[in-house]
């Protein structure tokens, strides 16, 4: 079995509004170090070991549905787990 | 300055309607190795170098508002960033 985590970000050009608003939470609670903030999506997937490629299976998967490619960025980790 | 990376994720007892959301979704496009989904948040947060303790700073953070500690586990890194 493959365990895949995907970092989904807003590219740097894109605003945050999101991130706007937490950094100005975290400022209202003395946190006040706190330059910037960038909110994403993580996700961890597991799927079978019987995928032929699995650094094409996660591309396709991200660029079909879990991103959306015009205003986000996208990276992954791929790690083998041997079913016990 | 200091560019930390906070990972939060639905703890293992919870469940993921919006994983198990997006799984059927891949599924209907045919991703059907896809075993499991779990989706979290990935945040990236800019930090001033004069921080006296860097990891209790962001462990009030991810306790007092970027993370519901009752459903959610959460983990970070820490790179500190040479101001150019």
């Amino acid at each position: 079995m493959y365990k895949v985590k995907v970092y989904v970000t807003l590219r740097e050009s894109v605003l945050d509004p999101q991130g706007n608003a937490v950094k100005g939470a975290l400022h209202s609670l003395s946190f006040n170090a706190v330059q910037d903030v960038r909110i994403g999506k993580y996700l961890e997937l597991k799927i079978d070991q019987d995928v032929a490629d699995i650094d094409t299976f996660v591309k396709e998967m991200c660029e079909k549905l879990l991103t959306n490619v015009v205003i986000e960025d996208y990276r992954y980790d791929v790690e083998e787990v041997v079913a016990q």
